[in-house]
């Protein structure tokens, strides 16, 4: 009752206004155009448009005023730092709100995990709303950490930072009226939340069944007529641009004068760096008017549109009533940020963050380097082969030669082929299995690590088995992370302890690890056209074409099964 | 469960659809544009837009399609008929759902008003949404039926039907932090439900905190820039044409090819006999079409505008998972309706009613004719002059007769002034007062009615005393409605008995009622320039300018005071 008597008594100019804005280019969402005036700004909320007095005053006379941006889809997970830590990374690139899905964490701890991305982010400077993962496991056939069905999933969707059910990846369970996935969207729609969807290039009877279902966006668009097939049949667009995927040049042409309040900015999956060096929204932004979108849109597709989207009625727009939440800058197409105002004040850098204790996530036993044997049980084994660029990869045959029965090595003329092995890391099950992965070029060393979509086991590439032994019991004894091993020792590490996927480190020091990291993995042989850990943390995700590697064994998506080592 | 299977495998066209509307013109309010295709209908839901087989099959290959209207501001106790009768009315033209605000019967029944809407709303053929009362009684010094506060409001609040709070009239109330308003506007906001406005021409200041409140939309413009400046802070402005107000035409200018998703139409107040005759959103349309406005920004202003300033997600567009809610015409310009369809079917005439108990709302014993007995304290006394076309007044000065010091006429060379008596009929308190009104030219006869916006008191205007008593007693022993009585006899009425504002009669009998009585009114002296039931009814309304009268006497709204009948 006394905030809005305050901020009543603030517009109506009886008493001063906490901040004014004077003479500010405000970006009016509304009227799609530039407007001369003082934003008054009481705590958290913009009180009055017009002329006002405040207690602090700032002079934006040359500048321009965003409304404050809007992820609509991120993993934070992707960055390796925490919510918290992440928060303070994006609000200097103008991003003010988040929707989050914790499709990672949740994979390894489950409710506890969801439970966590909302407590550590309440922490943060910027609000991170939640989707609650629709796909954990990602498919029946995975050893991931938790099983969240509708019952568990229920528990959290009432809660107001819980904006519905995160991206729908499993079309087919949809359309195929799975009941299982079927409860998700059904306790969804009862709380009158969003459901978002990830449905890349689906035949239009596919597309109906799963708009059927009341899923209203998808970040999978990867062409103009799939974006403009999917705006037509009602479902909001989200440009990507992510570390990996990046689609935001190629979709901007579907975006017109009459349709762009279909379209919304993400990032997805974004790594640390690229967040520091490119930045987040803002180099959405960046790119949509270097691309010739008309800034007006870009900043209204950054800010209104998603909250519009996601029914976030009180931010995305610099008006009465509206959060407080701000971006000021001089020039509208560089957007070369100047100051960010977050509930009403001006976000100064924050360097301390809040302690995290991590539950452990790496439950097995050590393991001894025979998991790594392999009884030659015929001539030829199936690899997979990376291509460089790419998260696909192809499904090559191999010769080998044998040793004692077992596998010595898989003869190949031209380069050195690794193997590679998924240990599952939940439940202590102990399955695993090994196989063998061409294109990287690792010599005399191993590499470990957790981060392995969408389950998260170890994985592990290595020339010997002795040091694929060594990284994984590192990783074990670490309690998740990545760790480069060569001749039995221990190079360098980056440790994640937070389910084996994030940490409390500062970005700085994650980001000096990776480079770290990633130097030892090139002066032991990796090509400088792959990334070794991105590569790595994709090979056990099967949906992706052709062969991938689970603790089940080779998949194959084209016949979608799991198939032998050593099967022609 | 069973409901989205059977919509995902008739989408996959496993099973056929219920409906299919072959080759349709679609207009597409994502795309703004037309689209030739299949619609494909199972039972409530939209579950296609591609080729599609059906059960049923309509050939609409030189049809248009729309998605169904809303009308997103109506007080349907202006037509004096029932919601589920309304719903018939409306629904012929094109309007599927509407936001309904029972200020009128709620004045009368409070919460018991609010409940009968919401039940007899739940009959009808179309979707009745509620936005509960905001300002009831309308003003502190009113006598009217029931004070609802936030804490009864609040018990209404989570209902799925009600979509948040009604125009809040009482701009003062929230520029003044008065508590009891802002309790409810607070208790809104916390259910995260939309708040209405009606603030007609308030300063840029009393916007800028009416909107720190919360208040989101707003009906009562009247010219473009009162609707730009709106519009520019973020209210959703209503473009409204009833019956006695209609801005439509003077506030179209305003809408523009940038600003258009920001307007919506509504009828407000409007009479059974213009639905009948011109429509209802459907006249919107043809208006705002035959102004030059583009006509799929009109549809889309007609459907998805509102229900997406209304958070009404399922509904507004024609597109898999929206409500099959359908308007099918042959003339995008002409808009001749020639079938409509609400959740999945061909809406048929509907002949028949569910009957209502109505529970007394006249509660006042019989009056005798010296409650119009006026003691003559002066030479002069102030009386009402009616406007012809307008619901204004002016006060005037005009000298009195004597008789046994009691009035006995009112001076007056040109034409015949009438008594005016307001009596307080909820609570048997025998409140009243009498006044003088000069304009309507009724002679030899009285006219009582319960409809006295917005307190609803009776209301009875006549030239002799005994007619007048009749009348009044005629009222109370029909428990409501609207009376004419002539040389003592009551020559016809219609009978209110819910509330003394609605009825369960046919449109027909309602209509063929009022001509009568207009025709009684015209053939006793009522000029024809005035309209005298409309007139009547808004004679009690203190707020509109600027002598009007209430059961405590004469209003006075330049002095924002009640004044004595002798003041000079």
């Amino acid at each position: 009752m006394e905030k809005i008597k305050n901020n009543i008594n603030a517009a109506m100019a009886r008493t001063k206004a906490a901040l004014v804005l004077k003479n500010a280019s405000i970006i009016n969402v509304f009227t799609q155009k530039i407007e001369i005036n003082d934003i008054a700004i009481n705590k958290y909320t913009i009180i009055g448009i017009g002329k006002y007095d405040g207690i602090c005053e700032i002079d934006c006379s040359e500048l321009f005023v965003a409304p404050g941006f809007i992820d609509a889809h991120v993993h934070i997970e992707s960055s390796m730092v925490t919510p918290e830590i992440f928060s303070n990374l994006v609000i200097k690139r103008g991003v003010t709100s988040i929707i989050a899905d914790p499709h990672e964490i949740a994979n390894v701890l489950g409710e506890e995990g969801i439970e966590f991305m909302l407590q550590n982010s309440a922490k943060g400077t910027i609000d991170t709303f939640i989707m609650l993962p629709s796909c954990v496991p990602a498919l029946e056939f995975e050893d991931n950490g938790a099983v969240l069905k509708a019952d568990v999933l229920s528990r959290f969707i009432d809660n107001q930072k819980v904006l519905g059910l995160g991206e729908v990846m499993d079309v087919n369970a949809v359309t195929a009226c799975n009941e299982s996935m079927l409860q998700k969207i059904l306790m969804t729609c009862k709380s009158h939340k969003n459901i978002d969807g990830h449905c890349p290039k689906v035949s239009i009877s596919e597309l109906n069944a799963y708009l059927c279902a009341g899923i209203c966006t998808d970040h999978e668009c990867s062409d103009v007529d799939e974006a403009l097939e999917k705006v037509r049949l009602g479902m909001h667009v989200l440009l990507r641009e992510g570390s990996a995927a990046r689609n935001l040049i190629d979709l901007l042409p579907a975006v017109d004068d009459k349709n762009y309040n279909r379209f919304l900015f993400c990032t997805d999956d974004r790594h640390i760096e690229n967040i520091m060096d490119e930045g987040s929204i803002d180099n959405c932004i960046r790119i949509a008017i270097r691309e010739g979108l008309d800034p007006i849109k870009a900043y209204t597709i950054a800010s209104y549109n998603a909250a519009n989207c996601y029914n976030l009625r009180d931010r995305g727009a610099i008006a009465p009533g509206f959060k407080a939440d701000l971006v000021i800058f001089k020039d509208i197409n560089k957007l070369i940020i100047k100051d960010v105002i977050k509930n009403g004040e001006i976000y100064r850098n924050k360097e301390t963050y809040s302690k995290v204790t991590s539950k452990k996530s790496v439950k097995l036993d050590f393991i001894k380097k025979d998991l790594f044997h392999i009884e030659a049980k015929g001539k030829e084994v199936n690899v997979i082969k990376v291509k460089p660029g790419s998260l696909e990869t192809t499904k090559e045959k191999r010769k080998i030669s044998v040793e004692n029965r077992l596998i010595k090595k898989v003869v190949q003329a031209e380069e050195v082929i690794n193997k590679i092995a998924v240990i599952e890391r939940h439940k202590n099950t102990e399955k695993h299995s090994v196989g063998f992965i061409e294109g990287l070029g690792l010599r005399g060393a191993a590499i470990a690590q957790t981060i392995a979509h969408d389950s998260h086991n170890i994985i592990v590439i290595g020339d010997n088995d002795k040091d694929m032994e060594i990284a994984v019991n590192s990783i074990i004894s670490k309690d998740g992370g990545i760790v480069i091993v060569s001749n039995g020792k221990l190079l360098d590490f980056l440790s994640l302890p937070i389910g084996g996927l994030m940490t409390c480190e500062s970005p700085e020091i994650v980001i000096d690890k990776i480079s770290k990291l990633n130097l030892l993995a090139r002066k032991y042989g990796v090509k400088n056209e792959v990334d070794p850990f991105l590569t790595l943390a994709f090979m056990a995700l099967p949906v992706i074409p052709y062969l991938k590697i689970t603790d089940r064994g080779l998949f194959d998506s084209s016949s979608y099964s799991f198939i032998d080592l050593f099967e022609i």
